[in-house]
């Protein structure tokens, strides 16, 4: 497999830089393989920036409106952490159920209030196109936090920036996918922003679950090839990636599949004396045993590290649609 | 109608400033015209001043403590927006119905407690008077922000300054209410503040809804006249103002004679054909039906910018309070 | 009784600096006479600085994720007010019921994801011991602030701080502990904190809610001497410390015996006239009528006050473990 630092993808000096002051970040389509490289550029420089300062002033006076309709600890603090290291202030928006928001109030009305206090929008919402309309009708910058099971291009960032970070690129990778990839929103946008790049995938899913034909169609137009597989084993060996998922026993019908194909996608420490040395792996988290935590302390257990650069990879969109990268 | 810059009463270099520094807001009847004067020219500062720096450090130290009894995701989010645009920072507290607070401690603990932590405390709570129990036991300044059916004073300050700021002044201009004008808190506070101005009120509501009889005599008390009357089209022509409430179907007992009246009380782009070119329609927000989405663009549609004014009021009244302003 | 300056137990030069920074904050063992006195050195600077200034910029740019799995709207405050007036920020995590968090995910993965966005975490959590657990897995500090029945340091340290603060040292008082003493996690933290000064016990409650005898054999041990009652009159003329808990009927399943003791445990006017002038009452609150509202004025009625010490012991604790007191 070849690795190097030039697949690292930083701009040359003579591209212009993306612009994305005042634009809102919906979707992974609206990324190439140039607009990524630059984000994944100011996120390092916020890694640098917090490993070095803890903080900076970058953001000092703009305010976020962080408004979740549906409860994401993880989600909602990352964005929050991200704005406040930047020196930005936070009105977080969590019980939105209980609220006038929810009185029958449009999500139009919402936004054009919301934005009349803050500078940028973060919404997660149960409804596909949620972000979208929010974005139409708002004037200030919105970011999707995930709407229903549309997308959740944030995550999709922030996977493909670890990949960057842990292994110094991606073209030449062996990726292999692992778990409930037919439901799992997170697999089909990574896919997505991977078919820019030189990589080979691998799908590891029981029958029930596989890479449903849509994102295979897509993998096969940009004429990338594609292997499936119904255990983890098939793949450890080579995977330079393995992108480990949640499969859920309510998923099945048929409780003795489950019981056939359950043991194939755990990761244990058994299994990673399979794997290879210089490989990483993968969890959007949270994790229900499908990851021992044996191997936690393995340096090849990137999960945790993937959490940390969530926080970059916003405080880089942050700062970009605030004109301020 | 006369209209001038001179009816904007911005104060004479001879009258002292009012003083709020340590006071608490707790009813619109602390109001005169001078005080409003003052306060809405403090408004107009925090305008400019976010306009053109979207923050300042004015409050840098102080702690708001934000009490919210009920959910209002506006009107906190406007005090927390407000207090963090001037460099202040804020404890939300919003779920009081889990805590301790509501726990068989009475408000007086509550509030004793909160104070020792900040500055200033803004409190929403659903029984009447509750704000002004807060203030008695407060050493620091209390901040009404709607105590059940009584007084939310900031709603109709920023009501006020809507007019002021959208048409300059307000002597001399013909203001119709429009919708609940019987349960309405807003209208009975605006209609309060503008005793004090020369202005020729018209109410418009069903039967069942009409303006309660302690207000009118109020008005006049006060030597102004009124008209009342039951549909928009009466009035729409000859209106600076017309503030718009919502009526519930609720309120009817007699649906036949809600459907009679319900379409009297839309405003949509037909309605707004037969009204002046310089006036505005204003609405507490939120609106469920009672204003067409198809205005949303006119600018005589002056509802999200009286939200946004809200906050520029909370940051005149914070400011007031801690003495900065 | 002697009381004097010198008992306040200021460090002299020769001794180290007790160094907390990197530490966690998980019990009362941890702390001995020594770290005491530099802890309660620290927030009586904090107190002068909130007094003369109101806020510092000492934690600018770090970030405390304030975690409460239960519902404390005094203690969440009180951290957040500590780290917001030292120029900290804050990620408050307050529904953890509804969210990822709750939903299968291990205490342990939910506190490595939070410290990848924070320097500080403060977890309040209903099952002894999850504070320890939080602090093994963390590589950032982690403060307790209560773990169901376990402890409560933070409460113990506020309240000794109180009483330096208000009587000029420990050694040589008259302590009393009122009411419930059995289920009472502040004044068995409280007594073993005591130990390691002269102090005399009372311990004054029902017979059915004393304190515990490993409580007591501690105190043995040391060879402080106690004394049990079942009155307040029994104490109070002598008490340099009353610290009053509630006696909740619940706790009786002899009903007639709580008619024939409650009025025996709640302080009034009149009590307090039996009382000395320069003595003090402590209560952690919240109050429901064990303390009448009519000594609220009192000089002596010292529990508002020892509110505002736990911010200043808070604002210590966090300066101290982020290396910066």
């Amino acid at each position: 497999m070849a690795k190097s630092t030039k697949s690292k993808g930083r701009r040359s000096a003579a591209q212009p830089t993306p612009n994305f002051h005042g634009h809102d970040i919906l979707s992974v389509d609206q990324f190439n393989r140039e607009s990524l490289d630059y984000i994944f550029e100011v996120a390092h420089e916020m890694r640098v920036l917090v490993e070095r300062f803890g903080s900076a002033d970058l953001l000092q006076g703009k305010i976020l409106a962080n408004l979740f309709y549906e409860p994401s600890t993880r989600t909602s603090s990352s964005f929050m952490a991200a704005m406040l290291r930047l020196g930005g202030q936070v009105i977080p928006i969590n019980n939105v159920q209980y609220s006038s928001v929810s009185k029958g109030e449009s999500l139009p009305d919402t936004i054009r209030t919301l934005e009349s206090y803050s500078d940028v929008i973060v919404i997660r919402h149960p409804e596909v196109g949620s972000a979208t309309t929010a974005a139409y009708y708002a004037e200030k910058p919105v970011i999707n936090a995930g709407d229903g099971v549309g997308e959740h291009p944030t995550q999709a960032l922030l996977d493909m920036f670890t990949i960057v970070e842990e292994l110094g690129g991606v073209d030449g990778l062996k990726i292999a996918m692992v778990g409930d990839l037919k439901y799992g929103r997170t697999v089909h946008s990574l896919t997505k922003l991977l078919l820019d790049y030189k990589v080979e995938f691998t799908f590891v899913s029981p029958e029930n679950l596989r890479m449903p034909n849509e994102i295979l169609d897509a993998v096969k137009r940009r004429d990338h090839t594609y292997v499936e597989t119904e255990a983890i084993q098939d793949v450890i060996a080579n995977a330079d990636v393995l992108y480990v998922t949640r499969v859920q026993k309510e998923r099945f019908t048929d409780l003795a599949e489950y019981d056939r194909v359950k043991d194939f996608y755990v990761v244990d420490e058994e299994l990673m004396q399979q794997a290879k040395e210089e490989m990483i792996i993968m969890h959007p988290l949270p994790r229900v045993g499908e990851i021992s935590y044996a191997i936690d302390d393995d340096p090849r257990a990137a999960y945790f590290r993937q959490m940390r650069n969530g926080m970059y990879i916003r405080m880089a969109l942050l700062a970009a649609v605030l004109g301020k990268a």
